[in-house]
């Protein structure tokens, strides 16, 4: 099976998304924001590319809550930023969210079109493999996975990189792999003993030092400790145990 | 010092150029070539985007040869592919080269507006560290070096990786890296006592393998072979020593 991997949200180049799985990765912190919401009871995420996007949508989900980032602060008027740690049960729990935010939205959108699109973060890798396991056992009509890291604004970066290497690491040794799949591979095997170092060490890790979320970084960084899958289900992101657990 | 690396050609994102040292990098193999054509005598490499403009060109610059590749494939009707065992001092030896690549001449032309142009292999690295620090010592009107990987159509490739961070390690430990930087780095240092097993481990290496070309990846993984730095000056890449040693 082949592993490929996309660098960011506006990679040049697209791979055919036919019979593929789509994983989205952004570690800082989009999709690790989506894993702690799901895990803390929110119903659904709507990803939607712009602030106006955001607020239309607002108008026809009755009590959705509005959430996002632009250059990692919250955006005006907007209930909630881009910190899982604002993700409590008190204020997700039952509830919708509008999301957008700077690369991981876009992504979302830019794999859309795959048979399947799971969002992944180094909080939630284990059961995204686990997932992939399940999925190809009782399904042959998947040929390849396509792993696309959100990146920071159309650029590589390592957070996202090396999520996906662990998942690839994870999935196990028998993959075909692009260059940036084998790369990423490599960046984890080297750093999986100390992967917040490593991140904080990132354009990314410092700029959130600077604005004072070094806990988003750590807790960013914590591997396998929530159980989720989410999934794109008709332009919402869901954890939808007995619907998904039967699809794959 | 701000080192920037630029995962490929197309890259949609592109640092400022004003001020920098721009390094070009395809080691498959466009600027493994150019070093050795230049080392064997070849007085400049034009490097041009299409074949169109190859045959154009030629008719403006008498003498010169007409090479480069498509797909890793010679071009039908042209002089030299993009093999460097082709570029011998027989046959390019006093001659101008028009070529076009795939993607190392669209790299060049990616970063052409930058204040300075030089081209960087594996089998060049250390000249062009040493160029860049003679550079730095005497002028103080550089404020960054951005590095750009030719990468393979659109997409990021380790070969190119790996060459510039061997050229990150030998630059020293002082430069402030983007996130591509600090990866190419890690993973230089990660394959540095491998680096032919590495390569024959990516897409590239494996597609020139199929084509017969397993010399080429050998000979191009060599390292700091050639004292040649390849500069790009009214259009023309050359290696002018007398009057370019001067410039740096």
């Amino acid at each position: 099976m082949l592993i490929e991997v996309l660098p960011s949200a506006g990679s040049p180049w697209m791979p055919s998304l036919n019979y593929k799985i789509a994983v989205v990765v952004d570690v800082f912190r989009a999709t690790s924001t989506m894993v702690t919401a799901l895990a803390n009871g929110c119903q659904a995420i709507i990803p939607v590319l712009t602030t106006e996007e955001a607020l239309e949508r607002r108008k026809t989900e009755k009590g959705a809550l509005l959430a996002g980032e632009r250059k990692a602060l919250p955006i005006e008027g907007f209930d909630l930023g881009n910190s899982p740690f604002e993700y409590t049960p008190e204020v997700v729990g039952g509830k919708k969210i509008i999301m957008t935010t700077t690369n991981g939205t876009r992504a979302i959108q830019a794999v859309a079109n795959a048979q399947h699109v799971w969002m992944a973060s180094f909080l939630n890798t284990e059961s995204i493999a686990q997932a992939i396991f399940k999925y190809l056992e009782s399904n042959q009509n998947i040929d390849g996975i396509v792993i696309i890291c959100a990146g920071t604004e159309d650029r590589f970066d390592v957070p996202d990189t090396l999520c996906a290497g662990m998942l690839i690491n994870r999935l196990g040794n028998a993959a075909e792999l692009n260059d940036l799949g084998l790369a990423a591979s490599m960046l984890y095997n080297m750093s999986k003993e100390n992967i917040l170092k490593t991140l904080q060490e990132t354009e990314q890790g410092r700029y959130l030092h600077s604005l004072g979320f070094d806990r988003d970084v750590t807790f960013c960084s914590q591997t396998n400790i929530l159980p989720i899958v989410p999934i794109l289900r008709d332009g919402e992101i869901v954890w939808d145990t007995n619907g998904d657990i039967k699809d794959y």
